[in-house]
């Protein structure tokens, strides 16, 4: 491509309404362009990374013996009334009617629509396995979309659907999926993890989560430094360690005047916070007569709630949802001062909590927290929980090494669906014997647009993005020095151009009447990994200036040994 | 692709609900399924067809030098406002509201969100002639939607915009798009024909449809015998030919008792029906007190009315409007019997109508109508128009030769816009002299997903489909007869198979567990260009049975010949 004949905006200065670097960059390169909140036009620039990454994954997607279909993108609302969807989704649901004032939905996912194709078209259990995917734009609306296309209301997906007449089924191609999954992120040039990811409330059989390494995730990913254990922080186990010492003082009740906080406390009292424990008051299931019920969950002090594993407790209601201040008031509780002992309430309490003694907790009573707190002496625990967060140094579930902690962006997630989704809308096949079964479904999904923005995240520096080689926009720029004075070094550029092209790679011929320092910063806002820099000086020793993106300076290159670099 | 490893889900009947041969096909040949109305899925093998549409509209767009980019599905209302359109467009704009309560369109076109991304991001006269393209999903809200994808909802469209700073600019890229369709058009190995279109009231400067021919087309399309001339039938020019004979005989009043159509009274009275002359009341432009006027359209009997002309009439209103039964009755004429004599309202007529003398009309009296009128002495014309759709036989417009009519299906459609869109969304670059202009613009749109049904009205036979090759999801199936008792049979295809795929052919290979019979009626329907067939004769005859889809009969080929047959 010459550049006079491509559309280049890049900007100097770094829009103010853009929280990440990856946003950042994107509008500076003039990847994107918001048309609205949560809606972003491809430039050209940009959607020759996006089609770079699209390819990867229909490639693998198809040497998988996966079937690409294409779903509309406005489904009837009926299907997600079958479903149950419809009113469980919520208002990232996008709702509306047509002139006929006939309820659609605009697709956030394609769950309804595949099994209703299922169940037209798949008779018999010959049929099967088969794994249907699309790549196709969604919608999500959401409430405050942000990050760029991190966190979009339109966005480009792969989802794929898979059919099965049995588990095993299901498992083998979920195993075939992962692999290619680890295939695509790989060669998208990605740091990468795929960790073990709760299957919630539709209650799969298993999860992962594919996750792009980088300081700015917004998720919390946990591996042993030893085994091959990796889980998202929702899902990851925390093991109780060591055995409850005995009580050795007497629970004491000390005056706390306006010391809410476990800091606060903690400071106060000067014990670490680790030798304290919290009381949270969450709504319980309701009783017979359908009236709520509360529960109290103790957690240590230093630790913190992780609400996947608390909603798993069947006393506890789902979604989690704590008890306002008139709540804890009726129960005859203080706000800032609640504790375990003598509560009204069932206490659930986290295993690294019940292994403590001698604690601090709060008393129960306005202004005074208490001192050497016991289990079983001074208060009852209804049963021992999991449901702290794990941290770093813990033990790894699976008794190998200690856990570690990183930021992850979610790029990628596959899950054994099971039959909510076939039963819901019946979808039927003939099995061997002859009788109609209920099929098995598994679902797995990558963010294509997400996949970019969460290149740039783990690939960037003070003068731009370094695009990994497989996805950048062009692979190698070409710039001649002093075009107007040189006829010499526009020729060899020329000439260099048409080689390296004819060699398939991807070249950005970088012709604009524009001075080097503008071209130069241009071409590493943009990321182009390789540079190419045709001058008199070069052309009279027979060499070419290149400099790779990550350089940290340029050098000198013969033909060969440029043209060998580059082929590598 | 391996059968086995594909998924087919042909039909035997024709579904009722399809009324034309491609969506009937279509559906037969498992390439759609219907969602909802007008909402369809793309199945495997459909997809393989929209796919091939779409690399060759994309591979001629970018060797046009058009950039791709992306915009959203979604657009905000304030730019359709911005616009005009959020009012003109019609109930055929999905019009939503997000859960903000913010309002929003799903695109029917992209305009508006172009020249709103032309006008923050192009700045100089430098930057144009530009010329930005997209493949991408739009809707439109049909009020009937039908012919499976020819008229459906969402479809898949190329859509391209062009900037530039003068009207020259912008005739070159037209005349580059122009033949960039007809590149495409060729490519994709239809049957097709560029016609002048008119530019409607935006008002543009020029314009052309391309058309694939086809029985069944729903526009009928226009052509000299001996010229370049073509234009579709709103466009086409009719020529007044002849003199006006003098008045030979005199007007009389005869009494025709219910005889209200052409058809009626040219049979009651006798007289061929381009001897009668038809006059239809229509809304005139409003008056100084902003009340309807009415003015009369006076036509041959045999002509039909072209509504696009009439409303070009500076005194009829546009869109054109016929005068309700209470409206003419108010105008004191009588329906069925309405003339050209004595008219109280001013009478616009017809070229052909214009050269007649000693016609029949209507006599503006209940049950009677007038012979022998003639203009100037017994009816007055207010200005000689043009307002019949031509008919085969007439001059053509250029001079040379007589027009054949055919009918076609609009496929592309190329527009030179000018300002309408830049002037609405104050869309201004600087130009040479350092003042700021509006920039002009052209569009130029394929209907992707339409192309695929088109393809299908203009080829297929009573088994099936018969694809161009360049569009077909297979170029060559590969059936081995008897496989379970002839392992030397399915090796060879095996073989072939390998061959074949490695020369970059788009093989099928039936390995499907299914009798002959039905694979054979299986790739018929589907439309696979090229059909090889080994079995153990062939095998001892070193013979490959092959069949072109388009092809009577077997014939048997040798590998060079095969060979050389399928690399032609």
């Amino acid at each position: 491509m010459r550049a006079s004949q491509f559309f280049f905006s890049t900007l100097r200065d770094t829009p103010s309404d853009a929280e990440v670097i990856s946003h950042q960059l994107m509008l500076r390169a003039g990847l994107i362009r918001r048309l609205a909140s949560g809606l972003y036009t491809w430039m050209p620039l940009g959607l020759r990374v996006l089609q770079k990454v699209e390819n990867i994954v229909r490639e693998e997607m198809n040497a998988s013996h996966a079937l690409e279909l294409k779903m509309p993108v406005t489904q009837p609302a009926e299907l997600w009334q079958e479903s149950g969807r419809y009113q469980a989704y919520g208002p990232e649901l996008l709702r509306f009617k047509d002139r006929h004032d006939r309820p659609f939905v605009l697709g956030p996912t394609h769950e309804e629509v595949i099994t209703d194709i299922a169940r037209e078209t798949l008779k018999s259990y010959k049929q099967l396995p088969v794994n249907f995917y699309q790549i196709q734009t969604k919608f999500r609306d959401e409430i405050r979309p942000r990050f760029g296309v991190m966190r979009s209301r339109e966005f480009l997906m792969k989802d794929a659907y898979s059919f099965h007449t049995t588990r095993e089924s299901l498992a083998e191609t979920y195993q075939v999926m992962y692999d290619t999954y680890s295939r695509i992120f790989t060669r998208l040039g990605l740091n990468f993890r795929a960790v073990q990811a709760d299957t919630g409330s539709i209650g799969g059989f298993a999860s992962h989560e594919f996750h792009v390494l980088a300081d700015s995730g917004e998720d919390d990913i946990v591996f042993s430094n030893l085994s091959s254990f990796a889980a998202n922080i929702e899902k990851a186990e925390a093991i109780s360690t060591g055995e409850r010492p005995a009580a050795s003082v007497a629970l004491t009740l000390v005056d706390t005047p306006n010391q809410k906080t476990i800091d606060e406390v903690s400071q106060f009292l000067n014990v670490t916070k680790d030798k304290t424990v919290k009381t949270l008051i969450v709504h319980g299931i309701a009783d017979e007569t359908g009236k709520h019920t509360f529960v109290a969950l103790a957690l240590r002090g230093d630790h913190t709630l992780n609400d996947i594993k608390a909603e798993k407790i069947d006393e506890v209601a789902s979604p989690l949802t704590f008890a306002s201040d008139e709540e804890i008031k009726a129960l005859g509780l203080s706000i800032g001062y609640i504790g375990v002992h003598g509560l009204p309430i069932p206490l659930f309490v986290d295993r690294a909590a019940a292994v403590l003694a001698d604690f601090v907790a709060g008393a129960n009573a306005e202004n005074q927290h208490a001192t050497g707190v016991n289990w079983d002496r001074d208060a009852q625990i209804t049963r021992i929980v999991d449901i702290r967060n794990v941290v770093e140094g813990d033990p790894s579930p699976d008794g190998q090494g200690t856990l570690t902690i990183k930021r992850g962006i979610e790029v990628g997630h596959i899950f054994q669906l099971g039959q909510k989704y076939s039963e819901a809308l019946n979808c039927k096949v003939l099995g061997e014997d002859g009788k109609p079964l209920v099929v098995t479904m598994g679902c797995y999904g990558i963010g294509v647009t997400r996949v970019v923005a969460a290149a740039i995240e783990q690939n960037y520096d003070d003068s731009g993005i370094l695009w990994p080689q497989a996805i950048a926009p062009f692979t190698v720029a070409i710039v001649a020095m002093n075009p107007a004075k040189s006829p010499r070094a526009v020729a060899a550029s020329e000439e260099l151009y048409a080689e390296l092209t004819a060699l398939g790679l991807d070249v950005l011929l970088d012709d604009r009447n524009e001075r080097p320092g503008v071209k130069f910063a241009d071409l590493e806002l943009i990321g182009i990994p390789h540079r190419v820099v045709i001058g008199e000086r070069g052309l009279d020793a027979g060499t070419f200036e290149y400099r790779g993106r990550r350089d940290s300076e340029a050098r000198e290159l013969t033909k060969d040994e440029l043209f060998a670099l580059l082929k590598a």
